[in-house]
């Protein structure tokens, strides 16, 4: 495979939130290895350990970036523990994360390059057991985004990352998260709900039928549209789904098709 | 008008929050664009649909930015639906939003140019229905931000974009909005406060006395001031006003000029 | 002192958090002085008016970010009053912010140069009297930042900044504050733990371990650990220390050594 050029941005993928100075202490480092680097936040809100929901919004920056960027995945509950730390080259852009999983939507394509990143060669030995998102993932990032170091030698092939099989949510049709405005996010691929002729879904007690956006029911009404990431979402016109359904994370789903 | 040269700045200002991704996919799609974009979060935390606030919030940026600043307005309650999106030009940048009022405080120059996105001529279809933020607004501002698309290719004049009569909080004198701190903000504008003389202010059961900056009372004492908007605010020396004063967003204000 | 060259980097750490705009605001000013300038959100999470903890965060950025970043941080419960406004050169950056000990862990540094900000001389007068970090924190970040304005030209010499004696978090071993996953962050050098033998840490009616890593314990069970910050914290692997042993900020600690 050709490596694509880096581009100069890193993106930054975190469970750290925002209240904490652990993502401003990435962007420093980051930028100690690489002073033109273009640090870009793209989320800290998955939720805390939660390297499904992570795996999830990873996929959603696929081919939405310029090719080059260096993404740095940080959901590590197994931080200072023996587990691996790995980049990636997939999708025409480096990825660099914790073997837990959390790359899994970059695993998943054809073209993905993936190394284990060798810490003693990197010369990042000592690192702290808590934080490698600084001690490691920032350092590494800044070098691969200023081109001073080339991917390839940031260690040897990865034969066995860890996956989830099946997709970051797996399973049986459910509502997998709830965004800003109490939208419910289910794991229904649009194409399955367009295949297979939903007219409308089950949650809860609830029977909500399935239209093209918000505004085609009259506000206070729930819908259920097809989404931004091609999935379906159970809403409520100018409300909360969440609140008005009474429906949490979780919660089955069922067609409703004749 | 004389066209400003874009200066490559990008803000964004947005009723995302920051928890899900969706900010951060915009700016991939802006930087794909335009690589060299320089990407500044304005602010995401206009409450969920809020147009009113959304387009108070823009006008605390008019004059505040530099010459050639492309500004992202997206609170987007209608999106998908058939509301145009808008490109204007004044102050001395670039603003795009949906057309719903946000625009609200630079239609107001007088030298504002408005344009409705002609989304075939930019080759922008299709699009999803459900997040222009992604799909029409960033790789405008993408284009735009890099000159790589001059601000009248982007289509038609619009000359009726949607206002918001009498501005963002027209109506009766009272609290619209609560910061961080717990400041209630009014939509009194400074000026009027000084030129009627107020001395204090009543909102609810209080009287508020006027005062110059927050330190002028002691910690715990309740005090109105001018703020950094030059709009009538009341707050709590070291407390919380929305607290103490168990006032709400809504809340009714009379002067107090004897 | 050799003083640093600017490297461009700006970095904000306030307490405004990042619902209202006022980081925004900030960062357009900067941009305005020098369009270059590459902003960066360090964190905008202190809590309200808490200097302590800003200077705490503050310290956490020394070493950790480029020669040459301007720093800016703004916990100004004094603002508008007299107190006067800092520059620092420490550490190899430039440290901006209120005199009034939130530069504590600058000042601490045997290098450091503090000078008081000339506002007259700077013609950054009038300003507001409630929004120094946009009126005068932001442009003189914007103009150092640019070299256009040489660190020693912004004021004389400051000969008493206020400090924080002993540190941001002088007094008893106690939990300081607690991270964004219930971590419970304390006062107790890493340094004191070793050298003391430190075997479990009492808080509360707990008796809590010391270990290396979290993973080092079951899932949902409470370690001590020497953490980034290189100071004690209690934890629970996979969950929420400060729900499962019900410990607030102020609680006491003791060691346990035998």
């Amino acid at each position: 495979m050709e490596l694509p050029r880096p581009c100069g941005v890193v993106a930054l993928l975190t469970d750290f939130g925002l209240v904490d100075p652990f993502v401003g202490v990435m962007k420093g480092v980051i930028k100690q290895r690489n002073v033109q680097a273009d640090v870009v936040d793209y989320c800290h809100g998955v939720p805390a350990h939660d390297v499904e929901t992570g795996a999830f919004y990873l996929g959603a920056a696929i081919g939405r970036f310029p090719v080059g960027t260096v993404f740095v995945a940080v959901v590590d509950p197994g931080v200072g523990t023996a587990r691996r730390a790995l980049a990636a080259c997939a999708a025409g852009c480096y990825w660099l994360a914790p073997d837990n999983g959390v790359l899994e939507p970059v695993l998943a394509r054809d073209d993905a390059e993936v190394r284990t990143l060798d810490l003693d060669k990197l010369r990042l030995r000592p690192v702290s057991r808590t934080f490698h998102g600084r001690d490691v993932f920032a350092p590494v990032a800044g070098m691969l985004s200023g081109a001073r170091f080339g991917f390839r030698a940031l260690g040897d092939r990865c034969p066995d990352p860890m996956r989830l099989p099946g997709g970051p949510f797996a399973g049986p049709s459910r509502v997998v998260s709830i965004d800003r405005f109490g939208n419910l996010l289910t794991n229904v691929p649009g194409a399955r709900v367009l295949a297979e002729g939903w007219r409308a879904v089950r949650v809860g007690e609830h029977e909500v039928p399935v239209h093209g956006t918000y505004g085609e029911v009259p506000p206070g009404r729930a819908l259920a549209l097809i989404n931004s990431y091609d999935l379906l979402e159970i809403a409520v016109n100018a409300g909360r789904a969440d609140e008005q359904l009474a429906v949490a994370v979780g919660a089955r789903l069922e067609p409703i098709v004749h």
